[in-house]
Parts: C-alpha cells; structure tokens; sequence
C-alpha cells in the first residue's frame, strides 16, 4: 500500500468543479460541532465566505438565527442581495430528527441535553430548530448530513470518482461517515446512516460521548475529546497532541497510536460490514496530520480478512481541506 | 419494547410463501458451517429435504461433490429426476472469493487454512470451489451469502416484510448479516456486503476467529467459540451453556449477559451506522433460546442515541427455523 499511499495523500485536485452551470447564485452552509461557515457559489466561483463559532448558548432558536445572520453577512461581503438566491444547501452535523416533518439537529458537540452537564456543553437542548427558520426565509433549502454530503461531493469530484462501494469520514470534531454501496448513497430511515461515529468498537469506558454513550467510537477519538481525555497529560488539545507525536515524543506517539487503533478498527468495521472499496479522509483533525495518520490506519485494515480487505484503500480527500464548501454545494448544484 | 416483543416472539408465519408459481422443480442448497442442507421446491412445496455435516476433509473439490450428492440424494428422496430440475439456488455462508469470475467459497469455518492450525479446522484450505462444479452439472444456478438470501426470504414472507431500512442476522455456528437500506439489498464489490461478524466490538483477544482475526465478534460469540471458549468451565458446547444459563446457574448466567452484552454491540452498530428500523435474528443459538436471548439484546440498544434507535426492534424470524429453507428459494423463485 505504501506506493498508493504516496501517491493518493499527493494527488492534485484534478479537476476543479466547475460552476458555469449555476445560473442564480446559492448559498452553501457547513455546520460543525466547532465553527459555521457560509459561502456564495454562482458562475464565477465559491466568494463570501464568512465562519464563526457554533452557537451553544442562548434560545433553542439561537442556532437558526446565526445560519440566516451568516447568509446575510456572506451576500453582502459577495455584493449579492439575499433575494438573489435560488437556493440554500446546507450540510450539517447530524443526527438530525423531525419535528412536525422539518429537520432539526440532534447533534452531540451542539446539543448538551444529550449527554447532560458531565459533557460540559452549557445548553440543555436535545435538538434545536434548523429547516423550519431556514424555510421561513427561503423557498429552495436542502439539507443533509454533512459526510453525506461530503460523500456526494467526493463521488462528483473527488477521490471517490468511479468507485460504487465507498465511504467518506471526517476525523474532526467529532467523527461522521457518509456511505455509498452498489452505486447509491445510503440515506437509512430517518436519513441519519452514516452515524458509525457512534458505534463500539473497543471496551475502553474512559470517555463520554457527546450523544450520552460511553466508550463509543467518537467518544475515545474524536478532536474534542482528545482535549478531555489528555489535556492532563500535558496536551491542551488535538494539534498540541498530534504535533507532539509528530516530533516523536514517545507519550504523544503512544497515545496517537492507540487513537488509530481505534479509528482503525471503525475504518475496518466499515469495509467488512460493507464491502466497501474505498474510503476518502478529511476533517481537521485528519487533514491537519494527515502524512502521518494515513498509514497507521490504512494498517489496521491489512492482512484482516483479506477475501474482504484485499486492494482497500485509504485516501485523503481528493477536495482537500474545501471538501466542506463543495459538500453543501453538491446538494444544490445542478 | 416488552409488549411488542412478547408479539414479535409469537407471531405466527403469517403467510406460507405460495409455491403455485414455480413451474418445475427448483433445489434448494442451504451450505452452513456446520451442515450441508438440500430440499426440492416445486408447486406442491418443500420436501426431499437431506442434510449431512459440511464436509471439511479431502481434497479442496469435496465440498463441491458433497453438495452434488446431496442434490442426487434430495431429487431421489423426493421423486424427481435431476434432469428435471430447472435452476439451483444456493444460500451460502462466505465471505466469496471469485476464481475466473466463478464463486468459491473462503468461509472461516470451512477452510482451516485462513485462520491456521491454531483454530483446529483439519484441512489447509483457503477457500474451496462452488461454483464451477454446479455449472459443469446444471445451466441455472444462483448463489448467495445465506444471510443476503435469507434477508430477501424474510422481506418477502417473513418478519421484514415492509421495512425499507433492516437486517437479518444469524447467531449460529458463525455470525452472518444481510442488509438491506433504503428498500435495496446491499451487495458490496464482491457481493460480500453484510460480513458485519467480522467487525470488532470490544478489546477481548480471548478468542481466534476462523478468519484469523483475534477478537472479532463471531471469535467472541459465535456458536462453535462457545466450546472452544467455555469447556474448561465444564459447558461442552453452547446448548450447553446456554441451558445452564436458563435455568439460573450463576456463572452460566454471567458468561451468557456477557456474549449479549457484546452481540447487542454489534447490532446497534449496524442500528447506527445504516439508521435501520428492525434486525430479524434466526440462527440454531439464537432460535433455540429465543426468549431468553432478545429481550437481552433488545437492552444493548434501547435508550442508546435515541435519535438512531427509538423504535427499533429486534424481532426473531418470521419464517421461524424454516429461514434457511426459504432463503434458496428466495433467489430462484420468480
């Protein structure tokens, strides 16, 4: 693999999406655990793009509020009237639950009614309001789950061109999974598959989830529980940690070896579960340290059960760190 | 769940799936690995059935000639001629591996050479050919993993009928899932989608599984790691320990809250990562003891991530022990 290897984390961007078909500009929005971002896509490319911190305190509306503020702030930095728009595809950390048919967000790194106050988050929510203040203000909304997303973007235009059995995963602040088998992404009963994050893959009890579980696979390895589980070791967050590996420091690599490990062990879950041939990585956490992540994990899936794992590749994502702009763009691109 | 599982438990076979539509007699192959199963289906319905012990001794072509012998034998028992038959279903446990585009067989409990000698299977067999001698005897044949197969039975005549988003799942001499998403069956690249006993769900490297893997779940709780697991504690095999358990002796008890403990992980693990609604359970281990086995599984998933699992239900087959039956009719019947 180590060949391949090379060659998928150096891969350029191999053809730039190109845009000539929208005709109306539309507005993408990327909603993580950590930031919101919100740019403009029209003809002439992806402009305006304004980030700021989730919102976790406040009015269950709060987070509905700040989406609408960005697009605003996003036109006018674009020079476009928010009238202007034809459509919004938004890209969203999940899972996501109906309320009276229209989307909200039930999602671990925002809500902190899920897990209750041992998480820290200062909010009580279980889920805030998403496509109901969206749908008050615009006519065309789309939303779905950001890996989701990032997998359509990623089968469009990235590394997961042409191949019919793959998995997008972002190893970021939290960690989500969008699928696609036999050629169709996979959308589950509530639109929420994907949601592996939260599976067990190891008996480790030592971390809380976000979503309430113990042990679960973001729970020991996502960005903001590396922050958690090791800061009193001496490493304030998820850089601190992963450049102290990098620079050989023999507690840091014993960690990050262990991380993949258990992200490994998700990755592996995945290709025999689904006969998957590919999987795409991004996400900070991954893309920030990617040369020396890549082949630790691509090392927990060789040799297993080679009838399944034989040729499996593990690649950075073809869209690199914008695999987020396009992902709320292939929602909505004609 | 406990009202709705009391039902699931005694529901009726709703519906004996009507044969009147098959024309001429079809056989029905069901290759476990622990026994071979052959029956006759045609408009009057199922019979002629003969099993033997899935042959693991010889030369790699024994399991091939076994299966053509038994076919003689079902046809004979039955009445008909072998000339007569119209098509070969044949449910198989895998994974498959493709030998020039013809299926064999690299299923961990057949073939000693995947795991080595330390596993005990008295041959060195990496896989061993299906396909090809079926061809060279018959014109029509179709085969399937067993649990993709009996995941169509069930969604046809069975527990499944009507849910888009579930699985079926075996706990007998191995772990075997089929899945199906979005109303589509899930194939994979190589048609080995549903491998999901292969995954890991927890740090025990207590067991050796068949497919050389340490630890996975079917190392951990399958039936023939049961006796491999478990006579040193004086329980022979699993019906053994499993009916101590029923009957209240304590370290029965104990061992048995364990394997649930870690079957219930795998399946919330296919609960959120396809957002599924239901998961049919059937296989010797879990039918034997379905009532004292589902309402232990259920636990493992009830109040996880709400979002993902509120309602759904772990229910036993609803073509009952017949599954394996139905699930080589359900590939060749029209």
């Amino acid at each position: 693999m180590g060949l391949s290897m090379e060659k998928s984390l150096n891969h350029p961007l191999a053809v730039t999406p190109s845009l000539a078909r929208i005709a109306a500009p539309v507005a993408c929005v990327d909603i993580g655990g950590t930031k919101v971002a919100v740019s403009m896509a029209d003809a002439r490319g992806i402009r305006g793009r304004v980030t700021e911190a989730t919102i976790k305190q406040g009015t269950r509306e709060a987070l509905g509020e700040q989406v609408l503020a960005l697009i605003e702030r996003s036109c006018a930095q674009a020079g476009l009237a928010p009238e202007s728009l034809s459509a919004i595809g938004v890209s969203s950390c999940g899972p996501f639950v109906l309320n009276q048919g229209l989307i909200e967000l039930a999602a671990p790194n925002i809500c902190g009614g899920l897990a209750g106050a041992a998480r820290g988050l200062p909010n009580d929510w279980s889920s805030v309001p998403l496509e109901a203040p969206l749908r008050k203000a615009f006519n065309n909304v789309r939303i779905a789950n950001d890996c989701v997303a990032a997998l359509e973007a990623e089968r469009r235009w990235g590394a997961l061109q042409g191949f019919d059995h793959c998995a997008y995963v972002t190893w970021s602040t939290g960690i989500g999974v969008g699928l696609c088998v036999d050629g169709r992404v996979l959308r589950g009963k509530h639109g929420n598959a994907g949601h592996a994050g939260h599976m067990f893959v190891s008996d480790n009890n030592d971390a809380l989830c976000g979503c309430g579980n113990i042990g679960d696979l973001e729970a020991l390895v996502a960005g903001n529980s590396m922050a958690r589980r090791f800061s009193g070791q001496g490493y304030a967050d998820a850089a601190a940690l992963l450049s102290a590996a990098q620079s050989g420091e023999a507690t840091a690599v014993g960690i990050v070896d262990e991380l993949c490990r258990v992200m490994g062990r998700g990755l592996y879950n995945l290709v025999v579960t689904l006969d998957l041939q590919r999987i795409s990585l991004g996400g900070s956490v991954f893309w920030n340290n990617r040369g020396y992540l890549l082949p630790r994990l691509q090392a927990e899936i060789d040799g297993r059960l080679p009838a399944l794992t034989a040729g499996v590749e593990l690649v950075a994502a073809g869209l690199k760190d914008k695999v987020g702009d396009y992902a709320a763009l292939a929602l909505i691109e004609p």
